[in-house]
């Protein structure tokens, strides 16, 4: 079924979908092997504060909780049913779901358009149109949102909660990747699975995020292939100039768009149009998951790079070496230091540090070194930007290092994005999380560290482009 | 002082100075805070079971060893002299060097030829040259031997032990990629600093490791600029066709090649024509440090992929797809699984699966389907390598699907390379550290899977191309 344009009015009820006062979870079990257990334990495990309702006709209580026979004996209002019937009883259960007056409905049962049952889903998406109910799905891993500790899915835990909506087109990289969102401390505010996207589609998923929902700054997307695509064009060019939008379009190679249309069944179509219409409409584009969370990261944490001077700071000159390499390689201009900001920077580096860009404070770094570069650097009027990268050495601890980023950074607040590389073993690993729970995005390495300035770059293109 | 050609004695000699029996610490000191003591300390701490020669003529005693005044009075031989002295005495203690008949000299002191003392520089390489002492350095961060646990070097710990020999022209780099090798467990046999190259350069380290180092099985190097571009040439295509090379040449962009002049005072040169010797003489290129240490992993660890048919194996469709994207971009060519595999394969998944390649096992394959679908690949005659995805599910740990893996991998031993990727939070990462010290490389996402898969493909066509 064709979406009919944009239609704000399932964007707003996507509200009841995402922060919803009430689950009720359509094929709730009691036995710990199936999916509609699963979900119910997560929805309470994960501390949801609203109120669930198991739906089983054969149960009187599931996990201590009441169960009724059908979602119409509920008593208050139901905002979210998450249905997880078998496909031959999900008719019904939507249609109990319009008795009863459901907000909204996310569909994990799957057996639908995946494996050739497209009238069953169509019909299923017309009861919902008719009777103006969004549908997401079928065939999802279900959603979560981390501030309402919603997690209406069956990933086993909420997101590492956080500032990103993820749209996934893929249900296992999406469970798969919560595990990364606690691993890596890259915070989502809501995870979407969004299945055969019978109905609700990409665009109102952005325009929900993107408009409506103020717990997310940046909306991070997997996507295999576009249906509507002139809806998605303009989602995102209506949503670009306010918050940053990033995807990852899986199925570019010729032999990864036969695997994707054996996977979802997308016409994966021509890479270059997919690429041209996300720079047409304000999409940043990577290309591997590693990019799509570290983009995400930086952008939802840090203001865009709105100008073209980036400087890097570091105490090793092959971490500079190499940052420099591939911020050419992402496109960040690296120019020399102004001179007056050269001038100042030289009081924190021994005579052989550099001055130039990348500053190289030397093994000789000190924490007390790095905090009065990086001072100078946020201070001055010409940088745009800064990367400060930390080779582990003897003379300085990582933390330290992280608390030097820190101090200026939070002090100064100057609307200049910032990300860090720190360089080691697991001491780096902890200063690196420590930064990133205080809003600083911080990798492992010079190049990813670039990657995701290079993100803040391109979207403070798309800021100057489109205004915003 | 340019190198006169591929010099054998030098070579030979080389394992005094990675496998020493003695080694002395000249300009040992008590002073914790200086290197002299720190060397003293790793050495001492990392166990290394060889005899320990404090040299400081103002101590009797450091950390309960007994000191010496100069090195001449040292009663028994010292193999190795890692010198810490200030560069204003390091002429000296050479020429101690040279009376105590010392078998290799490893030199920490910096402020030669870095700060423009050439002269100096000069000198000390002639007086080793003259006496047939192989200098490495000056201006090192030191070196490390696992096996020998001799930690000569102001790295504070070992490498993680394995079968990667580093040669590092960054120290900075070299120091903290030490904790890169215990975090993401790619094991060392053996870590230089190459500093100044004043002497002892990469090519006669490539032959040392290449054909004298029977605990090195892959030689990966960050090279920032090559003074020695023949001999290098030369060593490279003689270890090519038995080791496999992988090297990062930083300071590729325009202003990568300043930021690397200024830091190693490297003439880098011409990207390309480094690109171009590289191909030459059968090293492979990476362009991050996370891609060398990644080849470096599966290089160490896994035969070459010998023919052009790697098969993929997903419990993800999503992940499948972004790896054969990634096959692509890697040069990898993916094709359909032959007839008979697949029908086999088929065993292993449910209907709504593909037996195609990538072969999609669906979030419903368990540890026994991975191992059964692994088996029949592994055996297979048209299977040249393998690459197994997981992603983080409900239905199967990833401990029980790394075992799945390990499994038939140690039985079968058919000479095919495997890689794999672990997608989710900490038991997968803990999955994946279990393989790794089972030899069989695993990764956090599917592309750098296929990157290291790559890097196996890319040694398999060095070795048809060298012989081998």
């Amino acid at each position: 079924m064709r979406i009919p344009g944009i239609r704000e009015e399932v964007v707003e009820k996507l509200r009841f979908m995402f922060e919803p006062n009430s689950v009720a979870v359509v094929g709730a079990s009691r036995d710990p092997g199936k999916i509609g257990y699963q979900c119910l334990r997560n929805l309470v495990e994960g501390g949801y504060g609203g109120r669930i309702y198991p739906i089983n006709p054969n149960a009187d209580e599931i996990m201590g909780l009441k169960c009724f026979p059908s979602l119409s004996e509920v008593p208050g209002e139901v905002d979210l049913a998450l249905i997880v019937v078998p496909a031959r009883i999900a008719k019904s259960a939507i249609e109990d779901c319009v008795r009863k007056g459901v907000k909204a409905v996310a569909m994990i049962t799957a057996g639908f358009s995946e494996i050739g049952k497209k009238e069953e889903e169509d019909e299923i998406v017309r009861i919902c149109r008719e009777n103006g109910i969004p549908l997401l799905g079928p065939n999802i891993v279900g959603i979560s949102n981390s501030w309402k500790k919603c997690n209406a899915s069956f990933c086993q835990s909420l997101p590492y909660a956080g500032r990103t909506a993820f749209i996934s087109q893929s249900g296992a990289l999406a469970i798969a990747l919560i595990g990364w969102t606690w691993l890596y401390r890259v915070g989502l505010s809501s995870m979407a699975s969004i299945g055969n996207k019978a109905d609700v589609d990409f665009s109102e998923l952005i325009l929900y995020f993107g408009e409506r929902d103020e717990h997310t700054n940046c909306i991070a997307m997997y996507i295999e292939g576009l249906d509507a695509g002139p809806e998605f064009i303009e989602a995102c060019r209506r949503v670009s100039p306010k918050k940053p939008l990033v995807a990852l379009k899986a199925g570019k190679s010729e032999r990864g768009v036969a695997a994707a249309a054996s996977h979802t069944g997308s016409l994966a179509g021509a890479p270059l149009i997919y690429s041209a219409a996300f720079k047409q409409c304000g999409v940043i584009e990577v290309s591997s998951l590693i990019e799509l969370f570290d983009s995400a990261l930086a952008l939802s944490l840090q203001p865009p790079m709105l100008g073209d001077f980036p400087l890097i700071i570091t105490n090793g000159g092959g971490a500079g070496v190499v940052a420099t390499d591939a911020a050419e390689r992402y496109g960040i201009p690296i120019s020399d230091s102004p001179p007056d900001l050269a001038k100042s920077l030289r009081k924190y580096m021994p005579e052989f540090g550099s001055a130039k860009n990348p500053v190289d404070l030397t093994g000789m770094g000190t924490a007390d070194k790095y905090e009065g570069a990086i001072r100078e650097a946020l201070a001055h009027p010409g940088v745009d930007g800064l990367a400060v990268l930390y080779c582990h050495t003897a003379i300085t601890s990582p933390m330290k290092v992280a608390e030097a980023i820190y101090g200026p950074y939070s002090e100064l607040k100057n609307n200049k994005p910032i990300v860090a590389a720190f360089i080691g073993g697991s001491e780096c690993e902890e200063a690196a999380s420590w930064l990133k729970e205080r809003g600083v995005p911080a990798f492992p390495s010079p190049e990813r560290a670039m990657r995701a300035l290079s993100a803040l770059r391109a979207y403070g293109r798309i800021r100057r482009r489109f205004g915003g």
